[in-house]
């Protein structure tokens, strides 16, 4: 049977879609569009495995009660430069974005300002919530922390989370800097896909589900760390930085093995940094696109065609796409049909 | 001929030695006793490349003007999460030190506070800037820019620096959290030490002087960033959040080829988080305690004895050079004794 080919749709329109989907399963209309804008500017930028493929996950979750649509999160300020969310099981989108404005506005008065979240659900790519930062004329900095499926360095079988790191540094000529990337040394994903390919693994990469090392990418289930060590170590700081700041201890309860700590929870932190506290915008603007263009012009590698900055690939994706519209797989695309059809509404590109 | 055994020193002696040395060349006494703390802390550590052994190096830099033994450092508090060190050229240690002892009292009001460091030279060992925060009852987080020594992902030669970021998070029962880790996936150091036990390289940590990547460790002389685009990335970003912020670009003037460009300096971070903004201390060091057991207590592989958080290898070997003294490299110290001699000091263990 041939595979069904992709259905490309306009940005403005998978927006709608998602939104309808999100409105219908009773999250306020300004909190469903929020959750659109987040998905679907991950499939802006490319980054497919995290834009509305997810939509039928949050649904469940909603389903059994591990998020809330409509979560009543509260938000305190208990220093000037400290924000606490706490997201009663808020989607992700919801309490990030809503962390990350309330940073920003804080460190329009103190220059920097860390907006500690608690208790959410998949926050997707969250290079969005660093780059809100970029739109309001900051450096945005996220973590986030989840239920443990990595190796920690040394241990058989799962321990901590592949909890990423995003650093979003606004530029002039060149689009900003948005590092996103998870502290293992690839994705689960990844690994389907050398599978695919028909490619080994390299070394340190994968371990199988009884805790053996790996290349076998048929056998590889959890990831290893960035670097043995350092990636370990990222992990385990950003847990004591997330879920210890805001006492929801995730990798110690996951290991008690009750249902309680295997729930699917996350927490994280959004930092926003002012740049003008330091110095004139325009002369950062200057500083970081000379700097850019430096990197770019390093002499390559011979298999390099290009020499790119974090971020300059998913920019590229993204104006192509909201040129032409996003390639939704055709599996995705049913699937939001099929959340459609359960509250009543008729889905069409 | 037989290589000279390593000489024992008490820590409080080596301290003094380093001390009237740094007074000696005209360092104030406060700063010439901070300079001592700063690396005899990471030789206790058993970081000893970063300790003691750098001193002649910073002697020379006092003599080449690129490091002044008395510098003016101007701070300013623009935000009031804010502070801004221009270290005038002060050694790592007198910069950095009072960089996060200002950070410290501006968190104790706005919860976080970031310090920005203009024009430091040799930083050494980042993990005591960040344990000072700990001393404060905070978490500690550190990063440092420096001149180009590691490739860029997908360039040929040099391309950024080996930036290191640190984190130190107290506990109670455990000693504290201190991760520090440069950007790549080893330093120039480790591949000696790979060619002294003639192993090869993994692949993907080193390149040769003309570019080349090598697994050949007697060839290897520029080390590459931790998981390619990631560790580059890192390095990349933390450029523009020390050099950057501080209006002191070093990436880019380094690649101009200038001599200026080439001259050595270093920029920084040092962030300071109050935990009793968001959370009673006490619970706090409880969650840290709990993780850390969790995480010692995970099964291991085969061949790893024991799990080790970050920061506790260094913990004992702390413990033990308190107790039994520090092993000073014979050619170490009588680089200290020439030093002395240099300003009529006589230097005895």
């Amino acid at each position: 049977m041939a595979k069904e080919p992709p259905v490309r749709i306009k940005p403005e329109r998978l927006r709608e879609v998602v939104r309808d989907i999100f409105a219908a399963a009773g999250t306020p209309a300004e909190d469903a569009r929020t959750v659109a804008h987040a998905l679907v500017w991950a499939n802006l930028r490319g980054i497919d495995s995290h834009g509305v493929s997810r939509v039928p996950r949050y649904l469940e979750l909603f389903d059994s009660g591990e998020s809330k649509p409509a979560a009543t999160m509260r938000v305190s300020r208990p220093r000037p430069g400290i924000v606490l969310v706490e997201a009663d099981g808020a989607p992700g989108p919801v309490a990030l974005s809503r962390a990350m404005r309330e940073a920003v506005t804080a460190a329009q008065e103190t220059g920097i300002a860390w907006a500690g979240v608690k208790g959410t659900v998949h926050t997707g790519a969250i290079g969005y919530y660093t780059s809100l930062a970029v739109q309001a004329g900051m450096i945005g900095v996220g973590l986030v922390a989840g239920i443990p499926n990595m190796a920690y360095h040394g241990g058989r079988g799962v321990g901590v989370a592949t909890s990423p790191i995003s650093i979003a540094i606004p530029a002039e000529r060149h689009p900003a800097l948005v590092l996103d990337m998870a502290t293992a040394v690839m994705a689960l994903a990844r690994f389907q896909q050398y599978r695919a390919q028909n490619r080994t693994l390299p070394e340190g990469a994968g371990m199988t589900a009884e805790g053996e090392p790996t290349t076998d990418p048929s056998r590889a289930a959890i990831p290893l760390p960035l670097g043995g060590a350092k990636g370990a170590g990222l992990s385990l700081a950003f847990e004591l930085l997330t879920s210890g700041l805001m006492a929801n201890p995730i990798v110690t309860e996951f290991h008690k093995k009750t249902p309680e700590g295997r729930r699917h929870r996350q927490n994280a932190a959004m930092v926003a940094i002012d740049i003008e506290a330091f110095i004139d915008l325009a002369a950062f603007h200057r500083i970081v696109d000379e700097t850019l263009d430096t990197i770019k012009a390093l002499p390559r590698l011979p298999d390099t065609e290009e020499i790119l900055f974090p971020g300059e690939r998913g920019y590229r994706a993204l104006a192509a796409r909201e040129r032409d519209g996003i390639p939704v797989a055709a599996e995705t695309w049913n699937s939001l049909k099929k959340a459609g059809e359960k509250y009543g509404l008729s889905i069409s590109a």
